[in-house]
């Protein structure tokens, strides 16, 4: 086993030997542009950690793991899109810097060329691979599908908010880990467990993210403390403030969360009070804290010694910042 | 065996029992309405001829027909939005109807739901088919592409335009047929050729269609005739023309074909009279009638008997229009 930023290098190293600089450049150049912007690679570091967790070497699991990525900046460049966002990790989008055209079919092809490095796999785990993939992308399309409806809805329900999350974010977290068993050949048990315990991870960690862009540390936090205040989106803090609230509170918070301002800061602060002050702030946490608890129970299910189920529990705590 | 109204009957009957109809509501309601907007089942019906030629039930292909015609679907939704296209089939596009977020992810979903069918056949077939389906989609992107780069360029050479409508157009009707060729477990050097033929009789289509499109009959064609001209696209009929005219005549053609008019009747019909003079209608005429031939040569070489052989041959002069 190595540790997470080894993984991150093996990773790093593999994708720059990709060779995807192919013609047209029209096509390909904003595949490369995208793919080479960073971020921290967690899905596909995932995989190749969940491959040696079953006993394989990380290298087995590296197409997977590329797929994995290519898949995760696929869905970027379109949401990039339907967002109409500038920026993506402090460069221009892929529409921002070709056109809306170039960012939909390099998209398109990185749907597919995602699909393709399931290729390098026997047949059972190649059908394996790609079956996982496609009820995953599915989903996750439909995640993206739910958070766009759910813009012009004032009557989200949090179960509706929590499968939303569930599809856009968690299932390909879920699903990068369980690519790392299947490349294994594990049991199908086993596989399921580590979907479970990614599933359960991604939810925490998507509420993490909620609670943090609110309540985070400008320092460390990485994007803009309070973007989803300013944007009106309402997170978990917001279904669960309104749900706390009387029926003037809501009203009041409903209002300011239809605001478009030049000056954020005095939104902002409100914002955070209501959260605090109705309980909603409580309630968020305490769900990270039980969504990482599940995760955690996950693994004391699983068929593995405790070394191993010692390294996933330090990635999830590592994760989520903290220590459960 | 059976005729090709049968097939698409067949093929329109199974299309109308799959449950589209799902949640959200917002993703899958465009699928529908796309896939039901009609059109001659071309693709999906050369699937199911095909699998029965090589002596496999067209039940067995139903599934590969269904992805090929949900992924040409697929393309048109994603074209129409960089087309700017208002009208499908005569009916509002997709990104019209609802609006370019929902063309944009109920794209992608019809990308991801047309390997889903392949789930359908077993690990090996599976992979056969996924394989030849990635391969293709990504050359039809590619093709896509080369179209979009070709309208900004002046250069665009013979080859290169060959090139361009091999990949935007004429791979999908030769892998629509070699999958019923993979469906049938065929031998590969059978599945090839049958891709020949069904990549030669695309060019020739797609080359027929470009010389319709200027020549036409107004009463059977069913596009509008001249709109290639009034959208001053370099087809084949163009690049043969600027090809065999003077220098003087070229620049007059390049003026030509850069004019935006309300009324396009002496553009179009001085357009035409260039093609006829130049001699490019002509050497379009041979060129379809050269990769016509070349798709029924491809047939001698296949081990069918002379039924088989007559009943591809006949669906290749049918489509073609004429007998050659």
């Amino acid at each position: 086993m190595h540790d997470i930023s080894q993984y991150q290098d093996f990773f790093i190293h593999y994708l720059k030997n990709q060779s995807i600089q192919k013609e047209p450049k029209n096509l390909y150049a904003p595949i490369e542009y995208i793919l080479g912007l960073g971020g921290k690679r967690i899905r596909p570091v995932l995989t190749l950690m969940a491959a040696e967790v079953f006993n394989t070497p990380y290298t087995t699991a590296l197409p997977a793991a590329m797929a994995v990525e290519v898949f995760h900046n696929f869905s970027l460049v379109h949401d990039d899109i339907m967002d109409d966002a500038p920026l993506r990790r402090g460069q221009e989008t892929v529409h921002e810097k070709w056109d809306l055209n170039t960012g939909i079919l390099s998209g398109d092809a990185m749907l597919i060329l995602a699909y393709q490095y399931f290729e390098q796999y026997e047949p059972i785990v190649f059908r394996n691979l790609a079956k996982l993939f496609s009820k995953t992308a599915l989903e996750v399309c439909e995640g993206q599908q739910w958070d766009v409806d759910f813009e012009q809805r004032n009557d989200v329900t949090i179960p509706e908010y929590l499968k939303m999350i569930e599809y856009k974010t968690a299932v390909l977290v879920a699903a990068a880990m369980k690519m790392g068993a299947i490349v294994a050949k594990t049991s199908e048990k086993e596989g399921d467990l580590i979907y479970d315990f990614g599933l359960n991870l991604g939810l925490a960690f998507q509420l993490q993210d909620d609670y943090l862009d609110a309540f985070g540390d400008p320092e460390t936090f990485g994007k803009q403390v309070g973007g989803d205040i300013i944007e009106n989106k309402k997170t978990y803090l917001y279904l669960k403030a309104r749900e706390f609230s009387s029926p003037e509170k809501a009203s009041e918070l409903e209002q300011l969360f239809s605001l478009q301002l030049e000056d954020n800061t005095a939104k902002i602060a409100t914002a955070k009070n209501i959260f605090n002050e109705s309980g909603a702030s409580k309630a968020t946490q305490d769900a990270i804290e039980m969504y990482t608890f599940k995760a955690f129970e996950t693994l004391d299910k699983m068929d593995l010694n405790a070394e191993k189920k010692n390294i996933l529990r330090t990635f999830g705590e590592n994760l989520m910042g903290r220590k459960v």
